[in-house]
């Protein structure tokens, strides 16, 4: 990984602008999850540590927009660039993140750089879909799958993808894998959102649902719930819950077994995804390590 | 015009988002004076209305974000689509309009597609610098004219400079065109923010200043004032001006012929271009149509 962190260096350095530099140093690293399966995946190409820098640039360059709209004060536990520099900073270096990476993926194939600049275009589209769905109570299955698939996998997917086409692997098998593991990602997230403290998270806990978003949890739950809970559910949309609120929440959660369901889908679609890629260990223990993280 | 214009709502359909359209359909398009450039230089390659519909985005994804950052409620005369539908939506929407473009982009040869997405890396930063110089009275005249480079006369560059490779033209003279087009274009703007009326600019006179922007007549004005009158232009800097405010930067640029000064240089520079493409008369039509908007 120091490959991809000496070319994410690199990059930045060629913006030839000092605020970027510190701005972006001030950014939490993450986990590099896309660069590291990028790695992993084409770990032999000389342009794998670049293609990992592009995808990081591109994912901080949507977090940082991400909490702009969402208004969100902390990122990975520390302070969001909107809450220390303001939300037009991080507007504008998330503009400048998004263009250096797009005019760096010039230099591969058209096929590669196609994948990865219409993943762009896709996440941007969930982002917009996942605040357009926060304006009321969703109970649709599908819909919400298919904005997460856009917000979350398809950055994850186009990375495999792209990166197997750099190897001389299958495509479509790893684009699968990535799919997979970016929506059991995202689902664990959310169960996490539910069942963690707000010391584990760094944010407060069920603060999806206050601000607006249904996600599986809340769907099953929805759909077993009699008429007068619905009711109270839907009441207690995208609005600050006391304790005695999200404790009911909590209760009719475990009742129905909302939290168990949700898991198995996330086992469901991490299954899927290592039979794509059966053969290859290092992509299994990417997403058992993936898994382990709700429990 | 009509084939950017086809292209260019081809490209949003395909974004298959009906929200899109629907925002997109909002906004007005302007003068596309980046399109119809292109079209001139290249206007028998088939791929031109494409290349021009790209830029046409590219532009639309920057001012997008301007308003943002500016918290400007009218562009073109026409709400933005921050004051209608809110800056998070107006982020969201130029994100999903930039990603677009960069996917098109890759349909192009690579030394195409370099030079259109790195002048978006030079605009997001140009957009940057401008935003930080506001915050304080800038006399630097060439630090202005940097960002002014950065900021709206790359992407012209690179649309004539792409333009013209497309169409096997020479590439450094039409890009030397393209800059001082943009130059001159801008300076001009910033001269009728200040001689235009409010009617005229669809926004308030002299709100340049008002903002903490320091265009080229302030920046003259400065080095020719004495000390006490230096003083009292820095002090009303980024302030809500009074009439007697306003009329008294007004008379002092009369008397020190800031405005004409101001004209000189966008007509230098116009001339530069002029030259750069002498046999050209429809270019040559584009510079005098946009040198004429002053007077």
């Amino acid at each position: 990984m120091h490959r991809v962190e000496k070319e994410i260096a690199r990059l930045i350095n060629e913006c030839e602008y000092d605020e970027v530099t510190r701005l972006f140093g001030m950014l939490s690293g993450g986990k590099r999850l896309r660069a590291k399966l990028i790695l992993k995946i084409a770990d032999k190409h000389e342009k794998a540590p670049l293609l990992g820098a592009i995808v990081e640039l591109i994912h901080a360059a949507s977090l940082l927009h991400d909490d702009v709209i969402d208004e969100a004060s902390l990122r990975r536990g520390v302070p969001s660039v909107n809450a220390t520099d303001g939300s037009k900073t991080a507007v504008m270096l998330g503009d400048i993140l998004y263009s250096k990476a797009f005019t760096e993926l010039v230099s591969f194939d058209k096929d590669i750089a196609k994948i990865i600049a219409s993943s762009v275009t896709a996440l941007s589209k969930g982002e917009m879909l996942d605040v357009k769905m926060a304006d009321e109570f969703n109970y649709d299955e599908d819909k919400y799958l298919d904005m997460l698939y856009l917000k979350t996998a398809t950055l994850i997917e186009a990375a495999a993808e792209a990166s197997a086409i750099l190897a001389g692997k299958d495509s479509v098998s790893h684009a699968l894998y990535g799919r997979n593991l970016g929506l059991s990602f995202q689902i664990i997230d959310d169960i996490l959102d539910i069942t963690a403290d707000e010391a584990t998270l760094g944010k407060p806990a069920m603060n999806d649902y206050v601000e607006g978003k249904c996600t599986l949890p809340y769907i099953y739950l929805y759909k077993l719930l009699d008429e007068d809970d619905k009711q109270r559910l839907v009441s207690l949309h995208a609005k600050a819950l006391d304790e005695s609120d999200s404790a009911w929440i909590k209760q009719k959660m475990n009742e129905h077994k909302t939290i168990e369901k949700s898991f198995e889908l996330a086992q469901k679609l991490s299954n899927e995804a290592m039979n794509a890629i059966k053969d290859d260990a290092q992509l299994i223990g990417i997403l058992q390590t993936m898994i382990k993280r709700s429990y």
